[in-house]
């Protein structure tokens, strides 16, 4: 399973810049790199130390085709546990190509996506859910997506399930150990001590699972449905919440320009704005199918906002209450904030008469920024973080999640095995297949396939 | 002008990619770069050696931002001249911007584009026309402008003109000698001596003028405007031009998908091909509006491809020839290249005759990809690179171009002077002024606005 080939790509993003990187890596990556770079001190590079840096050129033959700074990494002590060269080069796309191809003229095979940290988790420089947290990693566009990625890589999700497999795997042996004394009738196993450990791998796995649900929202942002009828200032609200010194993380694919759904980070979290039309009753076909949309979209949301002008509550707030109504009816579940917009605009009176009505409803002045604060909290307060907050491991991968359910499900037999007194060799099936799935979950357990699917989600070059 | 403050900024593309690599540079590279990054070994980053990486993590507090490799480059030697720190990142757009503000808020200040090369130059790391060498090779995107910019930044072209200036200068020298001892009408500065070197300058300053020309096309690429109607082949014979292994360089901004407009590099210099209508005789308003475009088209481009569809030759070949004629009575001058497509659709008697009629012609099945050699060998025939290929120095950049013809216009007034025996302080003046442009080019003479200028260009991170 170890490669004896050496492999070359492009590890920083593709395009100009000031400079660009290429990576080679392999048992012969020192030898290549030796033929295609020029020292400008003259040495050669198989001779010198790892975790250094030269200054040269790289040449096709009598062709200078950039002068370069070239690390050298020696394996082991390198990202993927081979010998490594980085060409540091200039940033140009022609260059680029231009040292590539050569590489690969000189013995170089071009990487496959996520081959690099593929031979990292061969060479046992990082487990499964290590490698899988370099991706999140680089995917990862705020604060809590970053910190789950980093908590992930440092091993914190693995080493709680490799310390309860190695528990589990102790009393597998000692349960296995039995079968060989079956005659005697003896226990190696404590029956006590095994329950317990079975309940506390419960509760743990029952946590995991149970993050993945925020794991999840975290990862891909809070849908928040805004519903709202147009001028009621929800382009000046996103705005307001962006002013607030607040980054736009991505305007979502497919949209125009005319609809408002932007992510905003707020607190590192990211939330999806999503825009909608208002709910008004009606009997005109066309506005029904809008509010038929209006309630899917809602459907879709993990948090409703309810934004209203309250300039027009004085004539329109009966219809308002009704539309809250309604969205209570059909999601008492659901998170709902209620803001009244351009409270500037309004007088005490009115604000008060306002407030009396809908007693829940947030102040906010879009435009001037009063009652943004307000908001913020607001959201951050709905969304449960505190698994984040304790920094708690949360699961957002997949097939983790996949692989903890099925664990879970072998436990619960191994515990309705231990209640109603199951004979040792069929408790053992049962608790082989649960050590199965936490090896997944961190390859100790896998095969070509999982591997390769894996790895085909990473950018090529890492 | 040694600035005293340190620098930063992201180095690689924007992006997402599997690293990023963000650059630190000035007096304070090292302190700052200690306070943030923690060091796996343990050691001070201002303790280890020049030229030497190391891994660690930054950190912010107690927060743990990135697993990183740290560069170290102590000045004098590094890119700037200066103490360089380069943190190499894993490539999430948030991770890069989470340190670069980190390093905002630890003293760093932002860079200004082109700010690194800036400081490489005014520590004498490169000359002024080697730093703008730096911003051609990143955008350099073939052969031909990526071999210019690798000469210019060799320093090629500046060390012919620097050794021209300073024997400029010696002469300069002397006769500027000779007025301290007027009264005694001596002549330290052998006149005949200095008629040649100033012909000799000449001559050089003449050959890099007129290679302007040369280099300005091969830096944007050669414009080729492809006479022809829809269907004769256009796009077949642009894709058989790329599928004979050659990389589209771009595609040209502006232009849609219908019209076919792509930059393609043919034996390492770039084309640029231009679509264009026929120009058929008319009396149609419309179509006379498109013929005039056609026309503007011919006029920006250097060569001209004249492609028709030899399957209608039977029935179009007059037209055909008549346009032809337009074409080369309008521009006697311009290369013209005339291209009969789908040849292997029509019978060898019809062939010949097409042939016997437009003897120029050059027979062509984009499909198959037969004649496309015989048509890119007509194309690199037609440009003159043989300054190319002899290596020589060549002038891409426009404020070259204007120092060295205003240099050359103060040789000339020079020469003049001395046929005329103009007196010694006038001689003076007009060399001092030469030798000022000379300086220009290479940055001896050099005043902020004018830098401001030249590195503004750059982009940033370089």
């Amino acid at each position: 399973m170890i490669p004896n080939d050496t492999i070359v790509a492009l590890a920083t993003p593709s395009g100009s810049g000031a400079i660009a990187v290429i990576r080679l890596s392999g048992p012969e990556a020192m030898r290549i790199a030796g033929t295609i770079f020029r020292s400008v001190s003259g040495k050669s590079l198989e001779k010198q130390s790892t975790h250094t840096v030269h200054l040269g050129h790289i040449v096709d033959g009598e062709r200078d085709i950039d002068e370069v700074l070239v690390t050298v990494f020696k394996n082991p002590n390198s990202y993927t546990g081979e010998d490594v060269v980085e060409i540091s080069c200039h940033g140009s796309s022609y260059i680029q190509q231009e040292i590539i191809q050569l590489a690969l003229r000189s013995g170089c095979r071009m990487a496959n996506a996520g081959e690099f940290t593929l031979r990292a988790f061969l060479n046992g420089k990082l487990d499964l859910s290590q490698a899988e947290a370099v991706a999140d990693l680089i995917s990862s566009d705020n604060e809590a997506s970053h910190q789950i990625a980093m908590q992930q890589m440092r091993g914190g999700f693995s080493n709680e399930i490799a310390k309860l497999r190695e528990e589990l795997l102790n009393f597998a042996s000692l349960i296995e150990l039995e079968l060989d004394f079956a005659e005697e009738d003896v226990e190696f196993a404590d029956r006590k001590q095994f329950k317990d450990l079975t309940e506390r791998i419960s509760f743990v796995l029952k946590r995991l699972i149970d993050s993945f649900a925020v794991g999840n929202v975290i990862k891909n942002g809070i849908p928040v449905a805004i519903v709202g009828e147009p001028n009621v200032g929800k382009s000046t609200l996103l705005n307001a919440l962006l002013n607030e010194d607040r980054a736009i993380v991505s305007e979502i694919a497919g949209t125009t320009r005319d609809t408002i759904e932007d992510e905003i980070a707020i607190g590192g979290i990211g939330f999806r704005f999503i825009d909608t039309a208002g709910i008004r009753d009606t009997t005109d076909t066309v506005e029904r199918i809008g509010i038929k949309k209006t309630f899917e979209k809602i459907e879709q949301a993990q948090v409703v906002i309810y934004l209203f002008d309250s300039t027009d509550f004085k004539s329109q707030g009966s219809k308002f209450k009704v539309e809250l109504e309604k969205i209570k009816n059909k999601y008492p579940q659901k998170p709902l904030i209620v803001l009244a917009n351009k409270v500037d605009k309004i007088e005490a009176r009115e604000l008060s008469m306002l407030k009396s009505q809908i007693p829940e409803v947030l102040e906010l002045s879009a435009k001037t920024g009063f009652g943004v604060d307000q908001l913020t909290h607001a959201l951050l307060n709905l969304i449960n973080t505190g698994a984040l907050r304790n920094n708690e491991t949360i699961v957002t991968n997949t097939r983790h999640y996949d692989a903890l359910l099925k664990a879970f499900e072998e436990i619960k037999k191994v515990q309705y095995g231990l209640d109603t007194g199951l004979s040792g060799d069929l408790l053992a099936i049962d608790i082989r297949q649960a050590l199965y799935h936490f090896g997944e979950i961190t390859g100790e357990i896998t095969n070509d396939d999982l591997l390769g699917n894996i790895f085909a989600n990473f950018c090529i070059g890492k």
